[in-house]
């Protein structure tokens, strides 16, 4: 069942979505070079790199993507296609996430969409007006009104997956094109911004904080930073109060002030609230602001606002947000099944912020975060073809769902009228190697486990190792140092917050060795060709909920190693319906490896019984309490397959659900 | 205890907003006269006519609906006021509530707000254009989109509303004037819409079709009913596909065509979906087609979707649909709790449906829906004073709720955006009478309890029977025969489908009698003076859930009669939050009468225990199943005391739940 093909030739590192800059006060440093060369997550890298990017250019053309921008441009005449204002940054972020892929490929002359890329870029320059102001919505559709509608505009928003497109090319190609037309908006925006500008404003929807992080990482340009700690600092002051009307403030959403995050500044916020793209958006911009700045307020608030969203506002699979429509957290507690948001989006967010939270304070407990979210709640995002896409990702699927349709439909979707997850999808698998470790002054940490190899420089000179490792089938992970300089340094390997049993070999021998606050920090004078072996237990496991998350009462989950298990109904050819089933704890669990199955998957099985359907019940469906259940008796004995979470949805449609009832 | 004042002369008999037609194929007819004259409805009626109804034209001038029309008729100048479409429909919905209330005023000559009646009659005559058209926002804001926008204008919305003041209006004081208007737009409407005519087409908001009907049983006009069953029969051909969007259109609810139930004709639906009020309006109107046409296909059509509804859609409230914000219908068993629509407005449909369907059949478990929708989820509508309201009836506002404002908040507001709540609550109260007994040819049927006199023909001549109780706090309904004709009838009583155990007495002695299918049917050779008395067991008991209802497994909730009941925070006084406390169901309940409390009620006392909150826990709220709870040990005894659902949010804000987890 091994998946690593031999890795070719090492190309030129190049280095991820999070650039330190000179003064950055973190406790750890991204890797200077990380390729995954084998197992699971280079399977779903190769996918995206083959299948999902290549498709972005038609799509963007024939949904009206391009369209929009030379309207802008003046090179086409006609309609302005699609009534959200933000529709650029379908093409900004699969401008990114095509350049992330670029840095990979190896040689770089032989990277298929180069020629897109370059087009796109010629097509964004072409739009972008004599002052840098580029966004097609506000200067085809309402050309008087720029950096009026902030509340709903999206401009802000826009720069900033601009900016993030920009400077990924940048460090793929050593380009400048991209990122000239990206520096002319944000020095635009920073002549309209800020004290003794013409606007005191920031933007409903947070994402240009963290770009102009990078922007100032990538050129050393401080007005950058300065204009992304103005745009964290404003925030929470009710700028946004007053503006015209956002999709569906009529009835429903939270008023914008809290929707956006402006009723209260994130340094004095106790809790996430909002639309929860918003809130993790604008975090992982003020964590790059704390991590430049070493600002300890900001850095603080980081963490309360960490724990208040874990301990109260986590799906199992590390899915955010209770609600459906609005998009936004729910009060403490509510996390329901099938009507939870945990948009795609949400999810890459989270990994986003956790990953500057776990470089600003080497703590594991954000790169826990990151593993549950990365296997199940974000992965669920993309088909296994890479083709289809969730913008949701529900915990349940009821017998008898109907879809309508639209761009929450608990059905995989070719694209969506907000197309905001696919290419979101895109640019994390495309940078995902810069995302599983890190270096520091004392040596390299492995925060992630993917077969591939890691380097970085340490105090004693710089360091690689090689991971191999058929995680999360298998929970052994061989690490071997490939390069290391003369002294003594310390290996870290996460131990994840899941794993209670664990074995540690030191060049073959056993070890001791107990995780002090999730890591195993191994030191020693290594030499090229020592190795280290984790032992992970995976042993499959029932999970319960905190009592007062209403909506898994009664019910457990079915987890493996990182991995979520669901449910789905083609996997039970016994059981009529999802509804009835019943899981017995006490009869264990086995595991059953199915290379056949959905590209490989291991399935955990267990003994349950079904619910006859209360036939003669009556058209209440309510009755006494302790009464005995009509038409319920004892039930079939069932066996239960469940599969992995994030391979749901691949087959044929229907219901599917996460926690079983066990009673 | 008792409530009942001694009633003052009888007036003048008005027929209540059902009204059968001269071809009328149906099992039951409403009364002719019905009057509640003490007790529980006595009292809230009181409040509507005293406090509520009286507040309504203050709050038309200052939120601007009748500034609206002003406009429309050209005596003012100025803005539009508001951005629905359907402001006037809380004119007309308040001038039907003031006409129901005028009707059982005595004398008539002293209604006090017949001015205000007088003074919005005369402004919609006023606004009226001469081919009859009124609606001010097409009026005033789109003059030339009118009938064009079918999919969200809402005109014959308008229409039907105006219609039904109306004709509650004609009945309460045989007065012309507001008839003539609404006949104007009739007539208008129905030179416009159907063959021949210039347009094929319907609302997106049904409600015009249950008010032609009236119209037809009041005036004899054929034309209308025609045009009724036209707008029946004509959904479900897809005919709003293509209009303009609707509010929520693009992310997230269903496609217009389910939402508004244009997805399939109502003769052939197999389930309730889409828009909850959209829907029931449409199936009260249907009924009254199948009503006064007895068209056993639509009849068929009527009792297979209410089977749909309750056996898998309905709160135990009687509160419909389950989406918080798109308002519509959710998948079979889906029934979430805080996130609970329920709206007071759907509640109101409920009613006037079931009672429809009450008198189509005669079966008695629509009484019983729509007792359990009057007491509960309709009833917590409004507040104790009358001047407060709540759009959604979620079943658990939870500790930490943050009420974000706007219309579906769980707080009670003065008034709302979309302000169709409170004249809806309103026109029922003023009109409630008129849904609690029927006739037919051979006696008189009581569906609901409250102390009153009911009256109407039968083949023996005029029967009058007078009702006294303290229900729904005690049980003993007693039922006196004040005017019979010679022979003999039949005096029919429900038995409520909560009720398990109850005992009949005749004329003082005890009779053995079982109902059938809900009624207690007792006939003989009654004389005026001769009594009934029905004592309905009213132990309080534990309700539980079919399992399928995710949301409540685990739980039960507390009932006692028709009454819901539920926990608020204000009446556990060592309870930290109601999240944390779990109910012992073996541990009995205990009945207390509060008349100090909330206008006298009787709550419900139960025992159990606080669970401790699990403070050492981490960051993760998830664990391994069965472990030992963390700082969870057997927890503090406590008190439990119940009050009646519809009189939650009346004291100070905080947290409350209906269903209770029981380990």
């Amino acid at each position: 069942m091994s998946l690593s093909p031999s890795p070719g030739p090492t190309p030129t590192p190049v280095p991820g979505p999070v650039r330190l800059g000179g003064r950055a006060q973190v406790a750890l440093r991204p890797t200077e070079s990380a390729r995954v060369t084998g197992g699971f997550w280079y399977e779903r890298r190769r996918v995206n790199a083959e299948v999902s990017i290549p498709q972005g250019p038609a799509l963007l053309d024939s949904v009206g993507n391009l369209h929009n921008l030379r309207l802008a441009a003046g090179t086409v005449s006609g309609e302005y296609r699609g009534e959200l204002p933000f529709l650029d940054t379908d093409v900004t972020k699969w401008l990114e996430a095509a350049s992330w892929q670029w840095a990979q490929t190896d040689p770089k002359a032989e990277f298929a969409q180069a020629e897109d890329v370059d087009r796109m870029i010629r097509l964004l320059a072409e739009a972008q007006q004599d002052n840098g102001y580029l966004q097609s919505y506000y200067q085809v559709v309402k050309p008087g009104l720029r950096f009026v509608e902030l509340r709903w505009g999206h401009e802000l928003y826009c720069a900033g997956h601009l900016i993030q497109a920009a400077v990924a090319h940048h460090r793929a190609t050593g380009r400048e094109d991209l990122l000239t037309v990206a520096r002319r908006f944000a020095d635009h925006i920073d002549d309209t911004f800020g004290p003794g500008n013409p606007v005191d404003g920031i933007c409903g929807h947070p994402e240009i904080e963290t770009a102009l992080v990078e922007l100032y990482r990538e050129t050393g340009g401080q007005r950058y930073l300065n204009l992304a700690g103005y745009f964290v600092d404003r925030r929470g002051h009710g700028l946004l109060r007053d503006g015209p009307p956002m999709l569906g403030d009529a009835h429903a959403v939270p008023p914008p002030s809290a929707y956006c995050q402006d009723h209260v500044p994130v340094r004095e916020a106790e809790t996430v609230t909002g639309h929860v793209v918003r809130q993790l958006y604008l975090l992982a911009g003020a964590a790059d602001v704390a991590a430049e700045t070493g600002d300890p307020q900001l850095r603080a608030a980081m963490e309360r606002l960490w724990e208040s969203m874990t301990t109260t506002r986590t799906h199992l699979t590390g899915g955010l947000g209770a609600h459906h429509e609005s998009e936004d957290f729910g009060d403490p507690y509510e996390l329901p099944n099938e009507r939870a948001y945990c948009e795609t989006c949400a999810a890459v967010a989270s990994i986003q912020w956790n990953w500057r939270m776990a470089l600003l304070t080497g703590r594991a407990r954000y790169s826990d975060l990151m593993e549950r979210t990365l296997f199940n709640g974000f992965l669920a995002g993309v088909s296994q073809d890479g083709l289809r896409w969730l913008y949701v990702n529900p915990l349940r699927v009821r017998d008898g769902y109907e879809s309508h349709g639209g761009d929450n439909t608990a059905r995989r979707t070719p694209w969506f009228t907000c197309a905001c997850c696919p290419p979101n999808v895109m640019r994390l698998l495309a940078s995902l190697p810069h995302y599983l470790a890190s270096t520091d002054a004392d040596g390299l940490q492995l925060h992630q486990y993917a077969t591939g190899s890691y380097a970085g420089p340490t105090d004693g000179g710089r360091v690689t190792v090689r991971v191999d490792t058929d995680y999360p089938w298998q929970g052994r992970i061989a690490v071997t140092v490939d390069e290391a300089g003369p002294g003594e340094w310390t290996l870290s390997l996460r131990v994840p917050q899941w794993c209670e049993q664990y074995t540690l070999e030191v060049g073959g021998t056993p070890a001791e060795q107990v995780a002090e606050d999730g890591w195993l920090r191994i030191r020693g004078a290594w030499r090229p060709g020592d190795t280290v072996v984790l032992n992970l237990g995976m042993e499959p496991r029932l999970t319960e909920a905190d009592p007062r998350v209403d909506a898994v009462r009664g019910c457990v989950a079915v987890e493996r190693g990182p991995l979520v298990h669901c449910l789905e109904q083609v996997d039970q050819p016994g059981v009529p319906g999802l509804d009835d089933i019943v899981l017995d704890p006490a009869a264990g669990l086995t595991v059953r490896h199915r290379p056949d199955l959905l590209g490989g998957v291991t399935t955990v099985v267990g003994s349950g019984r079904l619910r006859a359907r209360p036939a003669g019940q009556g058209w209440w469906p309510y009755r006494a309490a302790g009464s005995a259940p009509v038409g319920m008796p004892t039930g079939t004995p069932v066996e239960l397959t469940a599969i992995p979470y994030y391979a749901w949805a691949n087959r044929e449609d229907g219901s599917m659900r996460v926690w079983l009832p066990t009673s």
